[in-house]
Order: C-alpha cells, then sequence, then structure tokens
C-alpha cells in the first residue's frame, strides 16, 4: 500500500458536531449512522441484529481496549510498520478511551458474535474515526487512518479480544477487588484481637460444644478469607499470559515475528503489571481457562463470604428470641409493619452477592468447557460475568465492612450466660474420669435440668476441687487467637 | 386513628420543582433527600448503606408493585379501612407507577435487605409523596398520606414483595417470553415443512448414520422446543398464588379477614391474570419455590436452545471445509482479519444466552433452599436472575428467529453429495441378510474406499436388484415429519 | 433369512456349568468371555475399553430393559416377524432379567459410550445367550437366538436405551421416591395438626418477629414439600413418551410401521404406566429433555428438604445454648471427645443428600443441553444422576421421617419464654396508634430492656387496657393452620 | 485413671471366629453387633439409622485414617501419655487398617454424620477391638484398648475427620490423578511433535480460517491440559494444612500444648509428604475451603478434557459425512442395529466424566459455603464427591489415552483436501492489498464458486506472482509448535 502524507493535526474536543445520520460501508455494504457517534458500520450492524436485553459490555473491557490498540500502534511503528505520525495519534485515542472520554460511543452488547470481533471492530472504528478528526479528514472514510489496515494492524480479535479480557479482568481484580477484601480481612482480625479474651461458648452442628474466644472464633473468619484472598491472588497468573500476536488462529500470520513479545512487554509498561506474551497461542485463543481460574478465585472468595455473613447474622439474632451474640449496626428500620424492628441487612446483601458469584462461576465453567476447535466463542458471556462478580464482590465487601462489620458490638452478658450454663464443659473431665463417665455426669445435668457442677458431684465422680481444678472455661480455650 | 378531612385534589405533573435537599424522618432519625425526588427517609438510607455496584432492581417489579399497592387500596377502601378519596388518590398514583412514569425515583440496588423492606418503603415513600403533592400537602409530611399506615396498610414487606415478584415475573413470563418462543418454534416448523421431503444423512455419536430428511431434523428441534414452551407453561403455575394478606409472619396480623382473598381477587381483575391467594401463607413467605420452578421452566427452554444453536451452526459450518448442509444469513463481517469471513454469530450469542440462564438457574435453586426460619431473605437476588433470564431468551429468541433461523437456506448440492457417499444405508440390508454380513459389506466399502452398491456386489450377499430393491433413501426415511 | 425349526425347550437353572473361558465372535472379530457368564464379545470389549471407576449402570435400568426386550418379541412375534417360540423364549428370558436373576452378567460401567449402546448389546447378548442355553444350542454361537437379528429386532440402542431409561427411572420415582416423600410430608402434617395452638414466636430475617403458632410453621413445612410433591408428580409426564421404535435416527428404518405404538402399548400393558410413543421420534432420540424436567422435579423436591432440615436442626440447637425450641430423639452420641452431645445428624444427612441433588441436576441439565445433531449421547451420565438423585432423596425422606421428624417434641416452656419475652407483638398497636408511635415504643423497650408492656405505658402512648386488649399472642396468629 | 499392666500379645490373623451376635455399650445403650464384626455399638447405631443409597464412604479415607490414629499413637506415647505397649499395639492395628486388611468392617453410608464422627468411632471401635483380640481381651469389653480414651486420645471428629479427609485426597490426587494426566499430556505433545508440520485448515467460529498445523493444534490442546495439571498441582496446597490437634472446636482442648505441630510432623513422616499443622484451627474445623480449592483442581482439569474430546470427536466426524481429518481407533461396533459403524466412545466417556467433574464441585463449592458456627457438618458430601472427582478423571484420561489418543492417525488425504479449497488464505493478502479489497476477492470466490486464485486474479487487484509468493500455506503458520 503506498505511503500517506502526513495530516496535519487539529485539536479538537471529544465530540461530532453534526445531526442526523452519515453513511459508512464496510465489506457488506453502506450503513447509516448517527451522525454524532463515532462508530461505524460494524458497529451499526451489531446494534441492529443485537438489540438483545441490556447488558452493555463492561466499560472497563473498552478501557482495557484502549491500551492494547495504544500497544499495537507503538510496537508497529517502532517496527516501522505504521507511520510515526499515525502511530502517535491512534495511541493519542487510545489514551481517550482507556481515560474513558469515549463511553458513550461503545454501545454493544454483551450478547453478541462470541469472539467479540463487534466489540474489537467497535474499538477501532471510534478510534479510527477520532484519528480522522483529529487528522482533518473526513469522518467515515477511512482516511488517513482505517480501523482494520490500520489500528488493527497486525491483530485479530481472536488474538485481541482475549488480551483485553485479561488487562481489564487483572486490573479489576487488582485495584477494585484484592484491596475490598483486604480490608474486610484486616476489619475481622482487628474485631478478633479486640475480643482475644472473651469466652464464649462454641457450638458444633448447631449444638452446644466447649467454649472458645470471641476473638478466636472471628480470627477463624479472618484466616479463611486470607487465605481465600491468597488463593485470588494464585489465581491471576493465567492472566497474566497474553494472547496477543496469534492473530487469527495463533500462527500471528500477517504480524511479524517478534510482535507477540514486543505486544506484552509494550502493554506490561502501560499498565505496570507484569504480563507475558502466552507461551502457547493455540491454547490462548481455543481456551479461556485462565478466565476459569480467575472465577474460581472469586468463587473462593465467596464461600467464606458466605460462611461469615451467615454466621454473624445468627449470632446476632434476635434481639430476644435468638442468640444474641453479637449486636450488628442499625442502619435502618427493618420492617415496614414491624416497629422497631432492625435487620442484618448487610449480611443478607453480602449472602445474595456470594450466591450470585457461586453462579456466575458455574456459568464461567460451564462456558470455558465449550470451546470448538481453534476458537472459544463464549468470551463476552465469561468476561461479562466476571466483571461481575468482580464488582459486586469488591462493593459488597466494602459495603458489609463499613456498615456492618466495623460497628459490631457484643451483648457480653448473653456470652456469658450461656458459658456458664452449658453441659459440654464436661469435656474438660475426660482425661480425669474418662468418657463414659463424663457422659453420664452430662447426662444427669440435662435430666434434672442441673448445672454441671451440680451434677457432677451428684454423680460421685468427683469431687468439687477436683471439678473446679478441671472446669475452668478460661483454661480451656488454649492459647493463642489461632488456636492448637 | 383520627378521621382526616378530604383534602382538595390539585392535579399537576409528575416531578417536583425543587432544587437541593429536603429532610424527612423515619423511625431512625432524619436523612437528607434530593429535593426533587419523591422518595424518602428510608430509600436513602438504602442508597447509602447499599451501593452496590450497578445492578437496579429491575422496573418490572416496579410496575407490578404499583399494581399491588393500587389492589391494596382499593381493598382497604372497600372493608371501610380507608376513605375513599385516599384509596383513590393511592389507586392514581399507582397507576402511574405501573405506567413506568415515576421509573426515576426508584434507584435501589439489587443488593439491599433480602426482603425486599427497602424496595417496598422505597414504592410507600414514592406513592405517599406524589399523592400528597397531588393533595396540596407538604412533601416528605407524611400527611394526608402516610407511606406505612396508608400505603402499606394491611400489608408487610415479606407478603407484599414476593406478591409484586409473582406478578412481574408472570407477566414477563407470559407477555414477553412465550410469545417470543412460540414465533421461534413456528418458524423452526415452517422450516421443517418446506423442507419435508429433502433427504439427508442422519449422524449419530457425530459419526454417518441412516438417512432422513431435513424436515425431520427440524420437526425434531421444534418438538423440543414446543415441548419445553409446554413446560415454561405450566411452570407458571405456582406464581399464580399470591403472598398477599398473610402480612408479616404469615398469620395476617394487622390485616382483616378475608383481606388475602380479595387482593387476590383485585389483583387478578387489574392484570386480567387468574391469580388466587397463596393456600398457605407460612409456605409463601419462607419460601420461593415457585420462583424457582419457574426458573426450571426457563431452564427447560434453555436446554434445547443451546442444543439446535449448536447443530445449526455445525451443520452450517464451513464454507468449504466444515459439513456446510446449511446456509445462514450473512448478516455482518465476520472478522476483523481474515476477509470474506461470515460467522454464525446469531448462534454464538444465542448459546451464550441460554449458557447464562442455566447458570443464573443454578444461582436461584441455591437461593431457593437457603430460606432461615419464617422467611427466605433471598428474594432480590431471585427476582433479578429469573427477569433477567426471561429478558435474555425472549429477545435472544426473537433476533435468533429473525435474523438467522428464518433466512437460512440449504445447500442442497452438499446434502446430496452426503447422502450418496454414505455406507450406513447398509442398514437397510440387515432384514435381507442380517447383521453380521451387512457389517461385512460396510468394511469392504471402507477398507477400498467403495461406493456401497459397489462393495455390496463385491460381496457377493446380495445381487443387484435385492441391493437397489432395498438400499432407497427416499424409502429409509419413513412416513411423515415426526418419525416412526 | 431362511426358517429355522423349532428347537426343543430345556428347562434349566440360571448359570453356566462351565470353567475357563470361551470364545465368542462380532463384526470386529473374536474376544474371549469367561465361561460362566452369558455376556458376549461386545460385552467384553467394553469391560476392556472402559475399566473407568466403580460405577456401575444401575441395575433398574437392566430390569427395565427386559420389559423392553419382552415388549419387543411380543410385538415382532404379533406382527409375523419373529417366530412364536422365539418370541416367547426371549419373554421368558427377559422375565429373568427384569427380576434380577440375570444382574450378576449386566457388569459395565456407566462410562461407556454415550448412546448406552454397549448396555444395550450385554442385553441383547445375555438373553441370547441364556434363550440358547434354554433352547439346548451352544452358547455363543447366536444360534438359535441371534443377539441382534433377534433380541434387538426393530430396534436401535438409539431407541431402547432411551425407552429403557424412562421406564427405569418413571418406575424408581413413582415406587420408591413418591411414596417416601409423602410419608414425610404426612408426617409433618401430622405435626402441624397436633400443634396448631401453640403460640411461638415468629422470626424473619433472624430476627424476632410478631407470633404465629408452631403448628403452623410446621404446616408451612408441609405445604412447601408437598407442593413439590405435586411438582415432581408433574414432573413425569415427559417419561411416559418411549422412544421405541424409532430405531438408529428416528426414521423407524427396519421396523415395521405402527411398531412404536404397538411397542409403547406393549411396555404400557407390562408395566401397568400409562406409557405412550413419542410422538416425534427425532426429538426423542436427539434430546434427552424429560429427563432433564424430571430431575427438575428432584430438584423441587430437594430444595424444600434443605429449608426443612436446615430449620428444624436451628429450632432445635441448644439444648442450653441455642434456639432450644425442638427436642430431636437421640439416635446416637453426637461427639468422640464431648459427652453427652447429641447431635441433628438426621438433618445432617438430609442436608448433605439434598445438596448431591442439587449438583447431579446440574449435571444433568448441562448434560440435557448437549446433544449434538440427531444423537444426545450423554446418557449414561443422566441415567445415572437421577436414579442416584432419587434413591437417595428416598431413603433419605424415609430415614428423616422416622428417625427425626416423628419423634420431635416441643420445649415448650422454652418457646413460651420467648412469647413472653419478645418486643415485636408491638406490631399489634399498629392500628391502635400507628407505625410510628410503635416504633418509639419498641426502642424504649430495647434501650431500657424492659418488657413491652412497661415500655408501652411508659410511652404514653397507650393505657393498659388498650394495650391489653390489642397486644394478644393468642388472637395474633389469625384463624387455620394455612395462615391468612 | 489408673495404669492398666501391660498384657501379653497373642498374634492372630484378622478375623473373628464367631457367629451370631454380641453385646456392646456406648453412653446410650447396648447393641447388638455382628458376632464377627470389630465395629462397636456406634457403628451398629450408623448401620440402623443411616441406612440410605448404597454410597459407602470411600475406602482411601479409612487407610488415610489409619495413618492418623497411627500418628496419634506414637505422639501419644512419646508424650507419655499413652504407654508405648499400648501405642505400639494401636500402630499396628492402624497399618492393617490403612493396608486395606480391614476393609470389611467400616460398613458405614455416606449419609451419616455431617461431622465423620460415626466413622471416626468406627475407626476408633475397629482398631480397639482388633487390639483386644490381640491383646488376648474380651471383643467389646473397651479393655485394655478403649475407644475413646485411647484411640481416639487428643483427637474429636472434629479435627482428626478432616485430617484423615485431607490426607486421603492428597494421596489419590498425586499417586492417581496427576500420574494419569500427566501421561495424557505427553501423548498429546508427542502427536503434536509427530504432526507438527501436517498443514491444515483452521476453524474458528466453525468456519474456515486461516491454516495452522495439526501440530499446532495438538500443541494448544497439551498446553491446555498441562496448564490445568499445574493448576491441580498449586490447588493441593491448602490439603497439606492438617486440622489434627484442634480437637472438639479448634482449641485443642485435651491435648496437650504441641500435639498439633507432633501430629502433622508425624503424618508427613509416615506418609512422605510435607504435611503442616493449619496455622488456624478455628479456620480448619469450620471450613471446608481446602477442600473446594482442591476441587476448583479438578475442575481446571474436566475443562480442557471436555474442549479436547469434543475436538476430537468432531474432527474424526465421518467417515464419510463428517470433518473427517483424524482417524480413531476402532475398538468396538457401534451400533446394534448399523453394521459397520464405529464410534469416538472414549471421547464420549471423557465428556461425560467431565460433565460429572463440573457437577460434583458445583456440589463441594455449595457445600463448602454452608459451614455453621464452630464446624462445617459437611465432610462426608464433600470428601465423597472429590474423591469420586479424581477416580474417574484418573480413569478416564488413561483409557482415552490408551485407547484413544495413542491409536489416533491422520486422514491426509482429506487434510490436504481442506486446505487447498479454503477461500480464507486470502487472509495473507492484507498486508498486501488491504482488507477491504481481500474482502473483495473472497465474495468473488464464493459467489462464482471458483478456487481463491482464480477469484483472485479475475479481481485484477492481484497477479499471479503476488498471489503466488504471498499466498502460501506453508509460510502462513508461522514458526514454532507454539505459534506467535
Amino acid at each position: 500500500m503506498s505511503a500517506q502524507p502526513t495530516p496535519t493535526m487539529t485539536p479538537c474536543p471529544i465530540g461530532i458536531n453534526a445531526t442526523g445520520s452519515r453513511q459508512e460501508e464496510d465489506s457488506l455494504g453502506s450503513m447509516s449512522i448517527p451522525a454524532d457517534r463515532y462508530w461505524g458500520a460494524q458497529t451499526q450492524r451489531s446494534l441492529i441484529h443485537f438489540s438483545i436485553g441490556g447488558d452493555h459490555m463492561p466499560l472497563s473491557l473498552y478501557h482495557a481496549y484502549g491500551t492494547v490498540k495504544k500497544a499495537a500502534a507503538l510496537v508497529n511503528a517502532a517496527e516501522g510498520r505504521l507511520p510515526a505520525w499515525k502511530a502517535e495519534l491512534i495511541a493519542q485515542v487510545a489514551d481517550e478511551v482507556s481515560a474513558g472520554k469515549l463511553d458513550a460511543h461503545f454501545p454493544l452488547s454483551v450478547w453478541q458474535t462470541g469472539s467479540g470481533t463487534q466489540t474489537n471492530m467497535n474499538v477501532n472504528e471510534v478510534i479510527a474515526n477520532r484519528a480522522i478528526q483529529l487528522a482533518g479528514g473526513v469522518i467515515g472514510s477511512k482516511t488517513p487512518v482505517h480501523p482494520n489496515d490500520d489500528v488493527n494492524m497486525g491483530q485479530s480479535s481472536n488474538d485481541s479480544f482475549p488480551t483485553a479480557m485479561h488487562v481489564a479482568t487483572l486490573l479489576e481484580i487488582e485495584d477494585r477487588l484484592i484491596p475490598s477484601v483486604q480490608h474486610l480481612v484486616d476489619a475481622l482480625s482487628s474485631k478478633a484481637a479486640a475480643w482475644k479474651d472473651v469466652v464464649k461458648i462454641g457450638r458444633t452442628h448447631l449444638q452446644d460444644a466447649v467454649p472458645l474466644t470471641v476473638g478466636q472464633e472471628w480470627s477463624g473468619w479472618a484466616c479463611l478469607l486470607q487465605d481465600a484472598l491468597d488463593v485470588l491472588k494464585t489465581s491471576r497468573e493465567g492472566l497474566y499470559a497474553l494472547a496477543a500476536g496469534g492473530t487469527a488462529v495463533g500462527t500471528g500470520l500477517n504480524a511479524p515475528p517478534g510482535f507477540s513479545v514486543a505486544m506484552a512487554q509494550q502493554i506490561a509498561q502501560l499498565t505496570g503489571r507484569p504480563f507475558i506474551t502466552a507461551p502457547n497461542k493455540f491454547a490462548a485463543l481455543s481456551g479461556l481457562d485462565a478466565m476459569a481460574r480467575a472465577s474460581a478465585g472469586l468463587r473462593a472468595v465467596a464461600i467464606p463470604l458466605l460462611k461469615i455473613a451467615n454466621d454473624m447474622r445468627w449470632l446476632a439474632s434476635g434481639p430476644r428470641c435468638g442468640l444474641g451474640e453479637l449486636i450488628l449496626p442499625e442502619n435502618e428500620p427493618g420492617s415496614s409493619i414491624m416497629p422497631g424492628k432492625v435487620n442484618p441487612t448487610q449480611c443478607e446483601a453480602l449472602v445474595m452477592i456470594a450466591t450470585q458469584v457461586l453462579g456466575h462461576d458455574n456459568t464461567v465453567a460451564f462456558a470455558a468447557s465449550q470451546g470448538q476447535l481453534d476458537l472459544n466463542v463464549m468470551r463476552p458471556l465469561i468476561l461479562a460475568n466476571c466483571l461481575h462478580s468482580i464488582r459486586i464482590l469488591a462493593d459488597g465487601c466494602h459495603n458489609f465492612r463499613v456498615f456492618s462489620v466495623e460497628g459490631t458490638q457484643l451483648n457480653t452478658a448473653r456470652i456469658e450466660q450461656y458459658v456458664a450454663g452449658s453441659v459440654m464443659l464436661v469435656t474438660a473431665l475426660n482425661p480425669v474420669i474418662g468418657y463414659d463417665k463424663a457422659a453420664q455426669i452430662a447426662h444427669i445435668a440435662m435430666e434434672h435440668d442441673l448445672p454441671l457442677r451440680e451434677a457432677a458431684l451428684r454423680s460421685g465422680f468427683v469431687d468439687a476441687q477436683t471439678f473446679d481444678s478441671a472446669v475452668n472455661p478460661l483454661a480451656m480455650v488454649g492459647h493463642g487467637v489461632g488456636g492448637a
């Protein structure tokens, strides 16, 4: 293709000052485009054919795509395949995309082609037209910047879309989710430390068990969530490997040697994350396993959240007819009919969120298994589910922490009352009199509704001194917040 | 409570001509509300505490809630518990809610209290304030229309929210989904009829099998989807039973005898659907099983859609290196790098939609199992998943039909070529020479790469006349589109 | 094929008095078979190639297959395609199969070909060899009874396997599961009736709510389960439609006209269930939707079981540090370390079972969506999951009823104590003084830890007489077990 | 408790030479036990109360439990809490348990108490009675070895059962699954290497795309599976952390300081795996997250298996009417009605297995989220699902490799024919003439059914020399098996 003259750049704000429509062409013919939109014919076709539901492709994907397009322009220029002025122009517009300034020009649905081609073309078209505008050209003319030949140079949707998926998902996990979960872990740990010496009754099978401290119980929650967070971090690993450079089927057709490595390096530099080129491009295009593994990381977080939020609302049940050990903050009236009722609403929201995440993860795993031959065309589905899970998990953990965990207080009177009344402290007698006699004492206590000490003495198996030295709740909780 | 004088109504358009904020009270104190919004203190609290993600409670739920509030006003008035003027006023505003005119005043998230109380209060507050405006009162004053005492009269969120859920879900299924699926069944059936005599090769285990007609194959698809549609229709049954009248825990406290029956009748009349009062209110409040069963109906539709869309894209695979029996409409360029490529994008979108629906259904089933004691607080989650599934299924079926099924054509040359070449027609010889000899003929054909007829004659097991009378593809496809 | 002479029958007990091995042939060559087994070469091949795990194809499938083979023999004889003596012989052996007398000769794994062909051939081979034995022939000779030409006459695995699946699943649901669930519903209803007047505190969001009776709460459970049982019954519908007669792809090739109708009638007569021929054989072979819908019926049962078992163990939590309203039977010591501990183990087992069923259902739905072209080859998987769910649900409901529900008792002292202490009875004051003032009373009670009556009087909003007439737990629970 | 004399050991083979029944006691009373069984009263109670289905607790769990009991005996002896002779005796019997010699004495169901207490007691009882037998005591007398006080010393089911779960699951993953998957990866890689230069047509969206080599395609499969295997290995991490020492609720009550560390060290030594003590015992008892993460590792393996097996059977579809690029080994006749048919049965079995694993994983994730307060009582369920997945995955990968992958051959004639005919090679012209003109050439080829070269020349956009130098399949597949 012949060399183009360098156009004069004419800085102008984002926006097309036009009304009505314009015509644009693609390989199937001409389309009518709203005159004030940057998108082109293929985006318009998608709008028509995929007018399905209200689910827009997530904006963070477009922002990541800006990075991918900028990287491609820079690499192509460095290799002499794209004139410097054109690369700079594309990079400049790509920055506008990444900054969210062109969000209004990305209207497509999640429910489109499974490769994400239409969204890639949406990005190509918008960048081309905005670049043309800046270069003083005619919008829609594909001159001097062509959506396929220039903006998409060295790329296929098949490799650039999963690249953008990985970048978007990774940034959302790192910048949005991990901090939110970590803050929640910290808040739980902080409570665990504060209450490390408050002895309470344990409950296994929901039945009274031997005592532990409130701090120990909360340390268990913190540990479960911290472990999950560690798993989430590990689950990022596959996301660092980028498909860019594989082009249409993984062979790198139409991209020069070294393109894939250069792309990964450029994206790493632009984002400050250690992206690398995927070692096998055929796997990177035909599978979405890295996304499914990231989703497993999200699920790993959801699982303890379900447990913690459920435990918290049960322990706060009451105020008078429940367990009543915890007092959660009163954020809003709880009932439209029962005056004065306050409910564990943050727990409820978090439980719903975690349940949604489990369902999304199920969708992702199924979809990841459905790749066919040289492409998995479940991409928008998998992306949308993962990003949605990340968003609601992050926000949910934040609100749960701020509006529920941090303000939780203990009902110490109730907690002490349970410890005093429980029969299961008898377990401490096992090493002294053996399991069978201890069991008899427990039966006496329950049958005659006696305090444990009285039942023990009545049994004749222990004297008062032995009982008092063995059955001491404070001594039964071991050492340290982490347990044995 | 003392009687109120009938206020003078002052018709005014929707909208509050004010800027800044106003104060409103609820039982926990005072809140600052945007002055141009109808909502009150409890909505505002929810906005603060549940700033999670971008998932708004679906609008169709609010529209259904308008019906519920109108019905309650009418029933309360008929029973003399609410002054006629107040009931009429509430009903008038409820109509505005149902018509979507107050949509901008329902800002709450799906991720809120699990009972939906905050959304119920949002509806109560908006209706009260809009009614107050029409009655010439001071917005936020709760006079002369009180959100709890008047708009919520005889109700709890615990019974009114699931009532609105059922109404919203049922209407969406009946008005949006069923027609869309039925049209798709009809389009498939129409193709089946058109192609009822086109003989093609069957494929079982993906391996060449005995022939059938294209029409028979499509009739199978139509039948699977029609059966699923019938299941969907049956799955509505539980939705007709309404919780209204159970109030806080199912006993109907604060609602007069007969209220539940009257509510169901009123809602049935307003919607034109055969709603009834739920026979057991404790089940209706503590379970969400009817929603889970409706979700199973949605899943029943998703399952054959996955199969049909997958089959269709495989049969259209090619154009030169695939099965190539079907030619799908070319709606858009398929690749940003491969010129002239056209992909089965409608199939892909439908496959993703159906997969999403399976995941949502999994979420719903899990959530439905998580009811605790006298309330299941997974309501917004279940509602949002069901309504989302309905929406994308309905739109997906519509677009799949219009942009793919209706324009599908046959590659008859390819179809005939397969029939002519297949070895599996040998099956027709079983009744003549037995399975074992027929198998030998098949082996001869494959081993020597011979046409079946030639292999059969070479085997010596049949003569030409016998072969020709037994092995006739047209005679092997049986009678009728439905098969044997 | 030429006519065979009628052999002389030689009655002999089941069993082959031989050691070592014998050789049998199929179309791929000769195989060595254990001499004391009735199966043939194809079964032996499957044993070698599918030595996977320990999951045997469920015996109830084989028993159902006996019915299918008998029906085919009778229909073929009636149509003159099979000599009467041969049909009688096959029918006689098929009865032995259905009675479980040949169970030891069906060794194949669930993890085999997805069509079930190997199991069909296992049945064909066993019936043929046992018939040959009775006819005085040489086992393995395929004379005078041939596994394909005679036992499989007019059939393909493609139609006979799903026929046997439907028969097996239906019988298991009807004979095993439905009675077990119904007995559990009855037991719950019986408790509901017994405790219909015992007032207890309601709990919504796990927080104290207005009262209901124990009987009402249990009636809710019974209603949820009865509704699920009704759904299960409805979910059988698709199972009544049989694929038999469709043969290889649905066209009925090699089966005479009317064969499919005659087969369904014969199976209906043999089983006493209203089986019919599937109206569309292409759907019946290429889809397994009827099984997926039956699985949705199983899930419908699992959902309320999870709720009921969870509620029950929470209400029985304690004995001293939990809700403690229910006392479950003590079936076994609950702890290897804590003497005297008794746990809600039947609830736990049922919760695990129900969770397993939800997972199995997820597998089934996924698998049902994975049909390809003219056959869905996920059959053994779907069958095994459904039959497993049926079995554990049936047994689980039985044991849960006998060992937990029926022996459950009330801790009436605890129940009364909760009612006396709850603040939420204030709700009954709403109609008298309005929601806002009632909320103030509730706050006074909680803040000063007062009984509700005292707080109400202190508030000055009501006098003692008004309070006592409005706040009466017995009057707050409405009328009838079903609620409002 | 008083010191016991050291009994004289009387070596005797496993087995109790008795008939009828004997009586044994536990804290709830006396039970009748089959005289020839080693188990005691609590096992017998469980047999009665949990006669549910046919699912036995997996034997590998018991074998692991032997290791746990041996470790406890050794640690208790080292700390002077258990006489050396008794510890040795217990260790000796525990070895018998681990070696599977006492399998017949572990009859309990998966569907039992959710803590696994009954299985722990089964182990305690069997070891005690077998030890008593060896010590010359009276079986059932609990003397000189007591099931609770001696065999269970320093333990609770609450910590010992998850310890045994981790040991069993880890060993099964390491010894059974990882080698099987690795061998399959190697077989795939071997094929990739063998076919690295065979050019074939790529297929994206199932539509003809640009070429790649067969080796590249297979390398993608190998990479996907190898990556999954790496994830599986990582997913073991949580399993190394053992709950032992936490006893009843995590505090370590009745176990001496250091017991948990010593137990982990002992188990590590006995198994040769790097087990450590769980850093937080409250998390280890109340959560089963490590198991859920291991299950995610199993799922990670199942996902690419589904893709690979599906791709393989599609590429082998035909033989005459499908894609027909691959020729799979013929292991068995494929049809009971269609002679000569051979089906991709190993692929089908593997697809069913992988689908089962996805469903099991869903069950595990759900169950892991359902922990309540200080214990998660979904243990047997989670264990059974994980171990089942491991078993069928391992066996499935083995058989798939041996009976399908290793014997797969190429149909090179077919493969070459596709490459020669495809239009998508036009993509190589993009850098020469631009995307738009290349698209026009593709349209000409399709519209007039021309070879690509002829269409290109007819278009006038390229001459023959340019075409031939640009469009060269061998040059389009890039370098190296891994792609760009």
